[in-house]
Order: structure tokens, then C-alpha cells, then sequence
């Protein structure tokens, strides 16, 4: 048998998650088939198969795996190989009963769905470290063999777990943390109500209780989900690096917004490879908005590296209450802009559509109607392009824009009885982003320990809780010439998740020049009017938030103009060395809040990836002397824009203009 | 002691739910002489009675029971005796608490309402069992008793219910459902999230769990749970065949379409007639097109013949947010609407209301204002009519067309995940029916193994999950001359809840000459244009569905006219055999589904039962040579239609044309 | 040591909560040096110190509370010392697990929020019995000491509890009230479902069951809950009374209209000083409509007598989904309305805003920007106040209106299963009161157990149930000369919750000299058209509810002009003795609101406590021969009202006219 295979980097590698176990043989005949039709150059293999691999404690039954691993080696598809650890099959729940989730309210989470597991489990973590090990010696070598792929989306949806053995792991981080009570009393407040603690068995899981839970207890209890969870991937990749040497490892995240369990700038250093998993979230006003700052989030999260989309969808998912599938051409539009930001795989959920089971109604690359389909010929010709885009593979995205994003600070910023339930994390980061990519500028989403030294504009939304280091850094990033945006409720707390005192915005007071001394939330569809500025340009409106500002050493840029904060500031500016920093506390409707950062993008010298008309989405990757231009007609008509070169989607040269079809996407490889 | 009686059929038995436990004996005297007054011909005695007729286990108090029964048949009202099993005493409850139901989440729900009982209880049961015995052997002969009433609203609310009891029955009936591992695994697609099952023990009810449950697994636990009450009530039924012979027994199903937890077709050939429950769901849009499509589902339920409606309510109900009263007039319009549409009986829940207890607020036939009232003046002249119906007992109601209706396809297509959550089960039937309802047209709402061949148009609406059996029979009808309409979301699924491959609608494709690649599911509020169709009328709109349908052997009818399906087909046609079989794949606005039935009709050649203005509903019985026809004018406008005989509510003879006063309903012996 | 001291009375007492125990000793002295710039004259002291007090079983530790109960001994600061008994410290949660309350569903309450103890715990009670014990042991005799606060705002979040100590606690209550079963039966209507009870074990709190509870069953386990935590009052209130003689005891009520889970007419009694908090409900449409009515409901608890605002905000709170920060001004202006209508403390929650713990974000009287803020300095305004009103302490309100409220009644009618869900308690009141308020006439709100005599106009809004006792009392104040106006659902039930037979509103049909045959409630957003009335004003309209009205023996003053009820009664007033009874069968506009006040007013000669313009809140306090006129600008623009004698706000003579600034307070002492 031959060595394992690398993964594919010769294109932009194509393919999903294929789940032969739950087809005859003589549909795998048919999947291979269309798998080279489609250009198909991965697949993730395995990823439930723990009932199918392992059916009693012991037996293992790989027959299947090993013919499909061969099959796919002769097709010359390379093999993403999950250990199967995502879901245990049901002769483990009957067996351990005690490894079922709970959940806050004190229900047993029963199987019969998936990853019903709790994360601190030591049975668990046996059963599910012994079928990796079974795993990673028997196809360790393997031919098909390109990278491991640990459990799926880990804490989707066993996170957080409440049960007995979650609180006696808890107990242990928790000393672990802070070492001895009298700083876990410090550190949590519990002069607060009455919890003071004075012994480590005291200490329980923020269950369900009377009222509020204490916010730090409750913020603990987010770090301790995510630390455990990152414990246990680290015991399997330990199996996989000591069995398989020289395999690349990644577990695949969950970078939406809407996912926000799990600390992934802790988890990212401990990847072989950055991977993801982005589906459209269909409520927002702007789905495909998010999937750009998605994509620029996992870019951060893999520190600029490229990074493998292990799925997405080519049409509807099925848990959403209404599932919208994409229009024709949107399948290849939403995995180019992921393209764009930084990802040379495109993996999709899943190859071939079930007809039964819990995700019967989502899309797949084969779909229910079968090969003889638009969406097929959707995929194929996605995997064409996939084929041309070898040459841009390992290239990095431009960006001089960095906006912060730190899972910690939005678990503290949506804690328990804050000032407004409306202010959900990811919001100002969202309109903000979404105001730059209008203005064809990209942004790298990064925590704020990043090098900001890169940036000529730092973007800082709603950072609530900041550690004194990371305050300090943005300010000496503002000193030595960067224009820094802070928003509404940031620097409120230190790393306890106490509130900085003597004014907010606490830890950015200094930076900023300015002090707040109370905030003034906005109910629900009400506004506040914004004067013109100093800009001069049409009043507009705040929502949401609102604050009792006062400029003590900043220049007022805009002011209140209705309201019990009438002719009070709104958002101020202060020069600092050869930068400057920017406040805005409230969030503006968007033709303010592109006024706002068009100013501010004037002075920070930072243009556009390229001149386009509205509705066009640009991005540049670079590699070296060479660059691609990523362009994404958005609109339903045709645009045109100035660009010279050889467009990889056409396979066509363009010689001073292109015009995108409604719809459209070109990748021209400039010059 | 005479023997028993015969139910009422010298007119439309009238009457109710009667509970003298609740009143003094002095309060039974007025009852009786009140009833007298009202002409109550029947009524319910002992749904709830079981902590009165059984204080103490095996002891039994007969005596209060004996001297209604007897103030009853003295009175010439016949009875229909409830077992008293549908709610257990407190010292029951107390005794057994693993009776207890336990629902989805795990809660235990405890006595203190009403049936806290779990269906699979053995020890249950035995209890009721002996109950019933013991009122059979005791009651058998008695002059007054007319019909057994066995329990009450089954699955109200005990269904489903997840304790442990539940869960070994479930065992027994998958054991016996598919008869081994491997079917079953097949059946529910176990390969899907590593859910493969190596012995029985290992499955559960879908309890509260992670994520989606199972749907096949889902939708079995449905099939469990009805067969498993209709054993119940085959139980209880063999007693009362075996001690009290030649006495019909029947329970009380509820029809309304907000309740669909037991398939009511599997139970009817188990009862000795057919009787239901009935009451306005006030958050419709249209609540009394909700209870004439009820109507002829429970007809369509009963093979056609007539049915008896054991509840409805003379006003308000109390188990609503708001409980909006019957406006004056209405007691009567809605109960003849009732009649018309197959019901020979007019019962209502309860005789008197009560002065304490859950439902102290429901509406009764006396109401707390006492006899001197609006109300039971009403309910006296409805007595009277309902006297005046003897003739009418016994006939059919005429219709040409059919409407598919199946519990199962409910179940499935309303199972976890699916495309749209508000694609809702019966909406599309409703809507259906209701265009046919505007133009004067009966159908009778029938399962798809009725015999369908007295039929000239068949509508299929959402037919979700359908059998080969069922799918060729509506082929052949078509071929045979019948024009089928079949709505989105039908043929997808065979019995185990499998998709059909290669397109959808599946089961339908072929018949219908068309091929869906993709389902579009519109959300909430959001619709799409339809263009003016070959009829030439003025485009409508569409909502809630829509769909990527390709016409391979069909006309094309309607297109959409916006969206991303813009200019696709919307609505089809095709000719087979000397029928047709039309397609429309979204919910058109009412005027826009109007003319495209009046075109089916018109081809169908299917005239109204008579020529009305529009708001007047109206429908024929007929029997032999004889007919009449109902007349219910839903306007607040005076409306003449032409008709000729003697109107049995007003007692007049009518000659030519007959004016309906606003809300004024006429029943007419025709010629 | 000097003996303790007594509650500050020669000036409005003005402070709030402390908590030092969150704060280093150095933020103490701070604290002291604020406290004296903004005059603080009174602390509540340790309401959530157990766990610093007693941190293991028996131990105790007092130095810190001996040192700064001293300091503020030093500082003239008078202490409100706590029990400290509202919530216990994490180690007797993990000693005693039995005590946590238990939910309707029967989740667990688990420690780690607050109050999370069992109200019927005997475990509980001895500890808590033991604490207040040793601190009054401690403290009786020190110089700081001016009050008892036991415990904190009973029942929230502890009540309703489900557990099986409160199942065995709720079986001895209902055996004191009711003696044997038969009599409970009967009480219960348990006639109906099947409910009858045998053995008193039998009887389970009402929890999580199949359906809707029985409503007498749920309406006693109300009365079981206050009962059972008023009777834990009266055993920590018997240790202090032993212990501390002279020394006043209370617990803070919240008289909000939001909680309604205790009978605060049965608690006062056993208050030496009644004192409640209050936060506005923003939620609402008139949030300080609210608070106006919750004073007066507190000064009717009071019987009349000054009473303690033990809690209210500076500024926003941080318990609502967003909570509004309080506009420049109107801490002084809502402080105000409190004192206007009977308040003669006010106090604050809290001190010093916390930097961590679950109220973080509460504002306080010192907030997060510390004293050199624009909300401080308003306290300390506040503080200068409330030292001038030192003349007003003791004085009482003036009003001629009572408005009955009686907590039992709000259970019942909003008991399971009633005919609106919309028809909430308190809102037919507010809305009544609201209206006299505009028209600038000061109600007293009392139970019906009340002296009716000195009042002219007796608003009586839903009052559901009532007893014939105080049925009768009502009618006696109208045959006495008081004008009545009964609304909607008033009269219903006995304190059995038993409707009275007959015909609506049961209880009041004599006096009122109606008749109600059936409720017509009207769903949200629908409303019913009114005619002009016999006063000839232009016709409005009612919603929520309407009712078919006979006018049996009183004048139609409004009829219904829409809907199934058209040209019915919709309003009535007879004559009684020298006095009148009106009836009002629907809630109308604001607009026919006033309208028919401004009849009754007229003509029971009630005229407002001074002529204003609209948006002027006015109310008067009286002590013999003095009075203080009460003025609020609830407008944003300058008001005049024509008053002489000298304003205390603003510390100037005022001479037959005085302007309020918008937003702006004058308290004017007359003459």
C-alpha cells in the first residue's frame, strides 16, 4: 500500500461530505462517476459512522470504510477522514446513560438526534479516543489518506451541558483558574447577593435559578465550555499525531455569527489547517453580508493563512423556520466571495441528498432530483473553476482595515441583565463591516492581540470587556498613526467582567478623550436624530443605543439633535501622535454611517480594492507580484468595471473593462 | 326493567353533555323540566364522573346515577352512558403514580386537570376495565340507556406521552411493526447521524434531544400512539359488546383540524357510529369555513353516512386567548351547518353551565344567566327545528368532489426540519376547500383509499407522504375520466418517509407530466407574481411555496412573474385518458385560486348545489327521491335564492324564491 | 453604648441600600464623606450579607458590620438594619439541597441567583430564625440602629413553589380552611374532571398537568403562598419584637402593579411602618401613570398613613429587555410623586453602583462615574429637598375618590381558562385611575374592606370576586350618598370562586339594576363603536371586552353603535338612596374615559385638588390646618398654575401665580 496522499493544491480543492453507509454499492458506482464529472477533487468521509463503524463496544467493522477509501484513491480523491468521535452510536447511550447531556433548565438531552455527549466526560473520551486509535492505525497509510477531520462542529449542540460531572469539571478549572477562593469571590463579586464561597464544592454550573446568574460566573462558564471542548480535541489529535504522523489534523468551526460557544482564537494555534463550516442565515436583512464578514472573521481566526470552507450549501438548508434556496448562479457567487477571503477548499454539506434521516430537505451537490438537474450543472461548473483557480491557491487577501472581534468580550457583552437586550455582540461589528464592503474596502477580522501594526484603520465595535494589554495596544497602534474607530460599550470591563469605574468607556477614557456617564438605550423602533456634523452632511438617525457623552479633550463630530440628550455629543474625535481616535456612540443609519467612515477612510488613506459601481463586491488576493481581482455583481444588472487581465471564471481575457452579468462573478488575474 | 332504548331517529337527536354530579338534586328537577322545554332528546351522562361513581378502589356508588337514569327514561331523553374512564380519581393517581403522562421534555404532568394517564398503562387499564364493567353490568338494561359513550376526546391531552411505560410499548409495537433490526434501521434511515440500532432496548421515544429528531422515527411515534389509545378503545369497546349487546358504542373524535394526534380513519371501522367534536378556532381568518370543511371531514371519516355531532358549543368556548361569543343568531347557523353537511345529531357541551371548575366558562345550553336569556330562547328554537328534521335523518349529502385528507401525510409533513414551517398540514385543504365552498360546491374530504370513482374532480392538497396503492389509484381515476388537481408538496415520501428520487412530486410525476428539481419556500409575508395564465386572467400572486417545476408532458397554465423563478411554470395541465390532471405548485391569493378552480369545475362539469349569491353557503342531502337544500346566508344583507318547497326552519312553504334574512339560515324540502 | 436611635423626622428621610461588603474599607470613607454632601439621613444595611456573615454554620462574623454600623452611628446616619435572611450563603444550599425551590414544571431553582429557598422550609426557617437572632442579639441596643428590614421583597423569586415540603404545607393549610373534605370538594367544584378528593393526601400544588387547572384549587394556592410567607414574617418579626423591643420592624413590599403574588391588605397589619419599592415599568404606555397609582395603592396598604419608599432608581434599571436611563430631571421630579402621594422616606437602590455581580448595570445613587456626574449632583438636589420637607412629614393626602383593589380578586379573574386573556387584573384600574389623574382628582386605592364613608365617587374596576359583605358595603356607600361606578366583570364570583347564578355582575346586579346575560370579549386590535350617550358627546369606542346589557331597572347613558351587540347598553346609571350606581361594560378611549368621569365627578361634586393645564400632575397633602400643593410638569413646556405660599423645591415665596419650568416640581405650602 502507498503512503498517504497530500491534499490537494493544485486547484482550489472541490468537494463535501460524502456518506456512503447510507447507500447501496451500486450508488457508490454512480457517486465516483459523477464525482469525476463534477471535478471533485475531496471528501469528508466518516464524520457519523460511529454506529456503522463500531456497531457493539469493541467490534469493529472497517470492511466498508476500507473498500470506498480504495475506490476513492483509484478516483484520485483525496480523503478528509473524520475519527467518527461527532455522535455515539445507541448501544454507548444505553450502556452510559450518565454521558447524556442536560441542559440548563435540568432536561436530559436524550440520544436519537446528535452528539448527545457531555463534553467533560472521561467515558466518553475513552470510547471515542479508542475508535480513533482503531481508526488512525488501520488507514494511516492509506493511499486516499489527506488529513484528519476531528468529531463536527464541536458544541453543536452539547454545549453548554449542565450535568453533575460538568460541575465537578467545573470545580477543577475553576481552581485551576484562580487558585485559591478568596480570588474566585473577588473575581465573580459574590458580595453580590450573597455568594460568597468557602469551599470548592460549593461551586455548581449556572443551572437554572430564581433570577439573573452572577454575569463572571456565568462568563467562567463559557471559558470553561470552550477549554473543555478544546481539551478533548487535543487528546484525539495526540492519538492521530502519534498513529499517523505527518497527516494534517483540523476540526471543522463554526465561524457564523450566530455560533459563538467556543473561543476559536484559542482553538485556531492547535489546527493543522484553519477549517469552517458557513451557512446563510436567512433572518438577518443582509444574509450574504454575513457570509462576507464570516469568511473575513475565519481568515483572523487562521492569522491571514488560507483556510479550508469545509461546508456550505449549494442551495436551502433545513433548519431554518423558512429555508430559502439560492437562485440560479448564487451557488457559484457565495463560494467565489469565500474564494476571495481567503479559502482554497470549497467543501460542501453533503455529496449525494438523503432520502430519509433528520436532513432529508437539505441541499447536496447530487440533489433528490438527481444529476439531470440545474443545480448539478451548477456544481459542475463550479468544479471547473475550481480546476482554474490553481494559481491563486496559498495567495493572501489585501487588507488595511482590521476590526476586533473577541469571542470573551461578546460573551460578557451579552451577559446577564445588561443594559439592553437589543445589543447583541456581533451587531456593530456586522454594520460596520457591512459599511466597508459597501465602500469596496476589505477588512481582516482579529482579536485584539493581533499585530495591528499592518492597519491603517482599527475598527473597534462594542468591545465590551478588554484586558489592560489589549487596550494599551490599540492605543500605541493610534500613537504610532493608525485612525482608530471606537463604538458604543466598549472598554466597560476588565477581564473579570468588572466595570471599569470613573466613566465609561473605561479602558479607551484616555485614548478617546471622552466620558460617558450614563447609557441611554433606544426601545425597539425608536430612534434619536443625528445633526449634520461637522462634515456638514444631512442629519440622520441613531438607534438601539444611546449615551451621555461628554468630549473632555476630543473634537465633536456629530451631536444628538431629539430627545433628553438634545445638542449632546454623539461621536467625537481626537487626534493621538500621528493617529487619531474616533468615538461613535450610538448606531447610525447606513448612509450616516457611511459618511462616517468614508471620513475616516479619506484620512487613513485607505481606498478601495478597486473602483466600482454600487452592488459590486471586490476583493484582491495577492501572492508575491501576482494579484486577482474578485469581482461580484450583486445587482440584477449588468455592471462594468475597469480591469485588465485574464478572468478565471470565463477563462477569458479582459482588456481595460469587464462587464459582469447580473449576477455575475469574475476572478481576473491582474496585469 | 324495560331494556334498553333506541337512539332518537324520528328527529335530529338534540341535546348534550349532562353532569348532575355538579348540582343539587332540587337543580336535577328543573333539568328535567327544562329539557322538556328545550326538547332535548338526548344526553351524555358520566364523561367525568369516575372520582363520584368510584370513591375508593373496587367500591362503587351507583345509587345518584340510578336515580338520573331513571329520572331520564321517565322523561322519554336518551342516554348515552359514558364509561368514565377519560380521568382517573385523585386516589388513583396517588396509588400509581407511574401513570402519570410524562411529555417531551420529561416533565411529569400530574393530576389536577384532566386525563393524566399514560396510554400504555397496563395498571391504567385494568382500572377502567373494571369501571367499565361494573356500569355495563349494571346499566345494560337500563330503559334509558341509547349508546355507550366510551371515554372522552382520546389523546386530549395525554398524547404523546415519553415515560418509560411508553417507551417498552413502543418497543413491542416497532418489534412487531417491522420484525427486525435491520427493516427498521432501513425504515428510519439509522445511517443518518450514526444512529443504527443493534438491539430493541436501545430504541426510545424522541424525547427532548440535541437537535432534529428522527422523522421516520417521529412519525412512527405518532402511529404508536394512536394504535395504541384505539387498542385502549377496543378494550373498553369488547367489554361493553360482550355485557351489554345490541347497544351501539362510539367515542367522541375531534375532527377539528387543530387536533390531528390520531388517525381517525384507522379508528372509524371500530365504531358503531361515527360522532365528533366541534368548536370555532376564533385565530382563523375564517373559523366558519373551518367547521363546514370539519363537517365533511368527519362525513368523509364515516364512510358518507351520518354522523353524530356529540359536542359544539351554543357561544363562547373558554380555552382561547380570547373567547369571542356567537353572535345572536348563530347557535342555530352553525349547528345547521352541521346538519347539512351529514350530522343527525346536535349535541353540545354541557346542559348547564358551571358554577366552579376549568370550564365554569364555556358556554352551555342554560347559561349562568339561567333560562330566562337570549341564549336559551336560542337553544329552545333550535329544539324545536332539530324536531322538525325527523324526515332528513338518514339522508346523504351529495358531492362530486373529493378531497384527499390523511392523518400520515399530516404526521410527516409536519415533521422535524422540513422546508417551510409554514407549510402547515391542513392550510392548503382548507384553502382548497373553501374556494369550493365560495362557489357553492360540496366535497366530500375522504382518505386517498376511499373509492373514488362517484367522482368528477379530486383534489389533492399537500398529499405529502403517499403509498404506490394510493398514488395509482388517483392515476386511474384520472384515466377514468376524473380531473385531479394535485397541490406542492405531494407524492414526496413513501411510507417510511422516504423521498422519492428523481424529482418531485415523486409518486405524482408521472401523472401529472411535470418534474420539480427544487423547492422555494417563500417566508412570512413575502409573495411572488403570477402572470395571467391562459385563461387570460389578471396575474395574482403566490405565497408561502414556490418551485423550480419544469413542464416535461404538460400545458403550462400559470407562470411566475418575479422573483428568481421569473417566467417559470407556476400551475400545469395535462390530459390523461378521457381525464385531466392539473399541478399548482404555490398558494395563489383567493380570487387567483377561484378562477383556476372555476376552470376545473367547469371541465369537471360540476354546477353548485344551487345558484346563491355569494356568502350563502349552501349544500343538499338528499335520500331516494327526495332532497333538501341547506341555505345559510353569512351576510349581514338580506339574499334571495331561487328554490321551491317548504323551508323546515321557518315551517313555510316556499314558492320560486326564498329571502334569507342577514345571518338567516332555510332548509328546504325541494320540489 | 447609647441606645438605638429613632427613624429621622424632621425631614423627608433620603437614602438608600449600602452594601459595603463589596467595597475596600478605603471606599467606606469615601462613602461617608458623599453620603454628608448629599444628606443622606438613612442606609439600609445587609439585606444580602449572610454568606459575609455567617460564611459556616454558626459562625459568625460581625467586626465589619460593627464597624460600620459605628461609622454611620458617627455620621448621624440612621441604619435600616437587615435580617440579612433573603438569601442564604452557597454552603447551606449545598447542605440542605431540599430547600430549593421547586417550579411549576418541576425544575429545580438552583443557588447562584438569589432568594432560592422553599417558602414552606422548616430547614430554613430555623437558620434564618438563628441569624436574626444573633444580629439582634448584637445590635439591639446600637446607637445606629433606627429600624428592622426583614428579609427583601418576599416572594420574589420564590413563590409560587411546587416542592413536595409545600405539597405537604399547602394540605395542613387547606385542612385549617376548610376542616373536612367534603367541605374542600365542594369549594373546589372537584365535580367537575373527576377532582374529588378522599384523603387529604391526595391534594398536590397545582403543578404542570394535562391541561388547565382547577381555578379554585390555583386561586387557594395563592393564598397559600402569601399566607405561608407571612407567617415566616411574623416568626423573624417575634424574634426582633423579643429581642429588640421599641425598635420598628418592616418588610419592603412591591407594590408594583407587575407583582401581585402577595395580599399586602393582610400583611400590613403586621408592619410597624409599611414601606414598598417601586420601579417604573417601561414597558408600559405611561410608565409614571403607574407609578402615581402604585403610591396611592401603598398609601391605601398604609390605611391612610405615611409609608417608607424603601426602593426606587435614580436612573435605569437592568432588569427589562432595555431599560431607559432617566431624563435630566426626572429623578427629582418621579421622587416627587412618591412624597405627593404619601411617601415620607426615599430610598434608593443603591448606594454605590456595583462593578460586578448581577446588578452591574442598576443605576445608583453614586454611579460608575462617580460623584462628578450629572446624576449626583441631581441627588444631591434631591438630598437638599427632602431636608425642607421636614414639615411635611406626618401630613396626610387628600382625596374624595377610592378605587377598590383586592389582590384575591385579581387571582380569581386571572384564573385558568377565563373568557380574555387581555382582561389582565390591573388594568381596568390603571386605566380609571389614570383618567381622574389627568382630571387632576387624587384617588385613594383600598380594599373593599375599606371605610367607604368618606368617600364622594367609588370606582369599583373588575372587581371579580367579592364577598357579599363587601358587595353590600358598596351598596350601603351608594344608598349612603356615594356615586358608584361598577366595570365589567365585577361581581362574578364568591370567595369560593364560585359564579353567582342569575345573570352578570352577580354580586352588583341589584344595585347596579342590570342584567348581563353573556361576555362578549373583543380580540386584540378589534374594537366596538359607542353611541354619543344621553351627555350628547361624540361617540368613541370600547375594546378588550364588551357585554350583552340589559338596562333591568337604570338608565342607558352609552349604547354599543357596531358589532353583534348594535344599539345595546353599553353604560347605565340608577338611582340609589341618595346616591347613584354606574354601570360600564366595556374599557373606552381615553377620550370617553374622561368624558364619563368628568359626568360621575360632577356629580358627586368631586372637583380636582387645583385647577392645572393638562399634562400638570397635582395632588394635596394636609396636616390641620396646613397644606402643601404638589405641582409636576409632565410637559416640555413652561405651565402656570395660580398658587400662593412658598415652594420647598425651589425654596421661594410664590404669590398668586407660579410657573414650572418643563419637566419641572413645585411643592407650594399654602396660604
Amino acid at each position: 500500500m502507498a503512503p498517504m496522499r497530500s491534499w490537494p493544491e493544485d486547484r482550489v480543492a472541490f468537494g463535501g461530505d460524502y456518506n456512503p453507509e447510507q447507500w447501496p454499492r451500486n450508488t457508490w458506482t454512480d457517486d465516483i462517476e459523477l464525482m469525476r464529472r463534477a471535478q471533485v477533487s475531496f471528501v469528508t468521509l466518516g464524520v457519523f459512522s460511529w454506529s456503522w463503524l463500531e456497531p457493539a463496544k469493541g467490534e469493529y467493522e472497517f470492511d466498508w470504510l476500507d473498500e470506498i477509501m480504495d475506490r476513492l484513491a483509484e478516483a484520485d480523491i483525496a480523503v478528509d477522514l473524520a475519527t467518527g468521535t461527532a455522535t455515539p452510536p445507541p448501544w454507548f447511550s444505553l450502556a452510559h446513560p450518565q454521558v447524556l447531556p442536560v441542559d440548563h433548565d435540568g432536561h436530559t438531552l436524550w440520544a436519537g438526534s446528535r452528539q448527545a455527549w457531555c463534553p467533560s466526560s472521561p467515558v466518553y473520551r475513552e470510547y471515542a479516543l479508542a475508535l480513533t486509535t482503531q481508526l488512525a492505525q488501520r488507514f494511516h497509510e492509506h493511499p486516499a489518506l489527506a488529513m484528519w477531520h476531528v468529531s463536527n462542529e464541536y458544541a453543536c449542540h452539547n454545549l453548554p451541558c449542565y450535568c453533575d460531572t460538568c460541575a465537578g469539571a467545573f470545580r477543577v478549572w475553576a481552581e485551576r483558574r484562580y487558585g485559591d477562593l478568596e480570588r474566585l469571590n473577588d473575581a465573580w463579586g459574590t458580595a453580590f447577593w450573597s455568594q460568597r464561597y468557602t469551599a470548592w464544592e460549593q461551586i455548581l454550573p449556572p443551572r437554572r435559578t430564581t433570577s439573573f446568574a452572577n454575569p463572571t460566573h456565568q462568563l467562567d462558564y463559557h471559558r470553561f465550555g470552550s477549554d473543555t471542548l478544546l481539551d478533548f480535541f487535543r487528546a484525539e489529535k495526540q492519538v492521530l499525531g502519534t498513529l499517523s504522523p505527518g497527516v494534517p489534523v483540523t476540526t471543522n468551526f463554526m465561524t457564523t455569527t450566530a455560533f459563538r460557544l467556543l473561543d476559536y482564537h484559542q482553538w485556531a494555534p492547535h489546527q493543522d489547517v484553519v477549517s469552517t463550516d458557513h451557512y446563510l442565515l436567512e433572518s438577518l436583512p443582509d444574509p450574504r453580508a454575513e457570509l462576507s464578514f464570516s469568511a473575513d472573521l475565519t481568515r483572523g481566526i487562521a492569522g491571514g493563512r488560507p483556510w479550508l470552507l469545509m461546508e456550505h450549501s449549494t442551495s436551502a438548508v433545513n433548519w431554518q423556520p423558512v429555508n430559502r434556496a439560492k437562485a440560479p448562479g448564487q451557488t457559484l457567487r457565495d463560494s467565489l466571495v469565500h474564494v476571495a477571503r481567503g479559502a482554497d477548499t470549497l467543501g460542501f454539506f453533503q455529496w449525494r441528498q438523503s432520502l430519509s434521516g433528520s436532513e432529508e430537505f437539505h441541499s447536496a451537490l447530487v440533489p433528490h432530483a438527481g444529476p439531470d438537474s440545474a443545480r448539478f450543472r451548477e456544481v459542475c461548473a463550479l468544479g471547473e473553476v475550481a480546476e482554474r483557480f490553481g494559481e491563486l491557491v496559498g495567495s493572501t487577501v489585501e487588507a488595511r482595515v482590521a476590526l476586533l472581534w473577541d469571542y470573551q468580550a461578546g460573551w460578557a457583552a451579552n451577559g446577564p441583565a445588561m443594559p439592553s437586550q437589543l445589543l447583541d455582540y456581533p451587531l456593530t461589528g456586522r454594520l460596520l463591516h457591512a459599511a466597508l464592503r459597501r465602500r469596496g474596502v476589505t477588512s481582516d477580522i482579529v482579536h485584539p492581540s493581533a499585530d495591528l501594526a499592518a492597519y491603517d484603520l482599527i475598527v473597534v465595535p462594542t468591545l465590551y470587556l478588554v484586558s489592560d494589554e489589549h487596550a494599551q495596544a490599540i492605543s500605541h497602534a493610534a500613537e504610532a498613526g493608525a485612525h482608530v474607530l471606537v463604538t458604543m460599550f466598549s472598554g466597560i470591563a476588565d477581564g473579570d467582567d468588572h466595570v471599569r469605574l470613573g466613566g465609561y468607556p473605561g479602558a479607551f477614557r484616555d485614548l478617546l478623550g471622552v466620558r460617558v456617564e450614563e447609557f441611554f438605550p433606544l426601545p425597539e423602533g425608536e430612534t434619536v436624530a443625528l445633526d449634520a456634523g461637522v462634515a456638514g452632511r444631512g442629519g440622520g438617525e441613531g438607534r438601539i443605543w444611546s449615551e451621555d457623552l461628554y468630549a473632555v479633550d476630543a473634537e465633536v463630530t456629530h451631536r444628538y439633535a431629539s430627545g433628553p440628550l438634545r445638542s449632546r455629543p454623539a461621536a467625537t474625535r481626537r487626534v493621538v501622535g500621528s493617529g487619531t481616535a474616533s468615538y461613535l456612540s450610538t448606531l447610525p443609519d447606513e448612509e450616516s454611517l457611511d459618511g462616517l467612515l468614508g471620513d475616516l477612510l479619506e484620512a487613513a488613506g485607505v481606498t478601495p480594492a478597486a473602483v466600482v459601481p454600487p452592488g459590486v463586491e471586490v476583493v484582491r488576493r495577492r501572492s508575491g507580484e501576482r494579484s486577482w481581482l474578485f469581482l461580484v455583481n450583486d445587482t440584477d444588472e449588468p455592471q462594468q468595471v475597469a480591469v485588465t487581465g485574464h478572468d478565471l471564471v470565463s477563462d477569458t481575457a479582459v482588456s481595460g473593462s469587464h462587464t459582469l452579468a447580473p449576477g455575475g462573478v469574475a476572478v481576473v488575474r491582474e496585469g
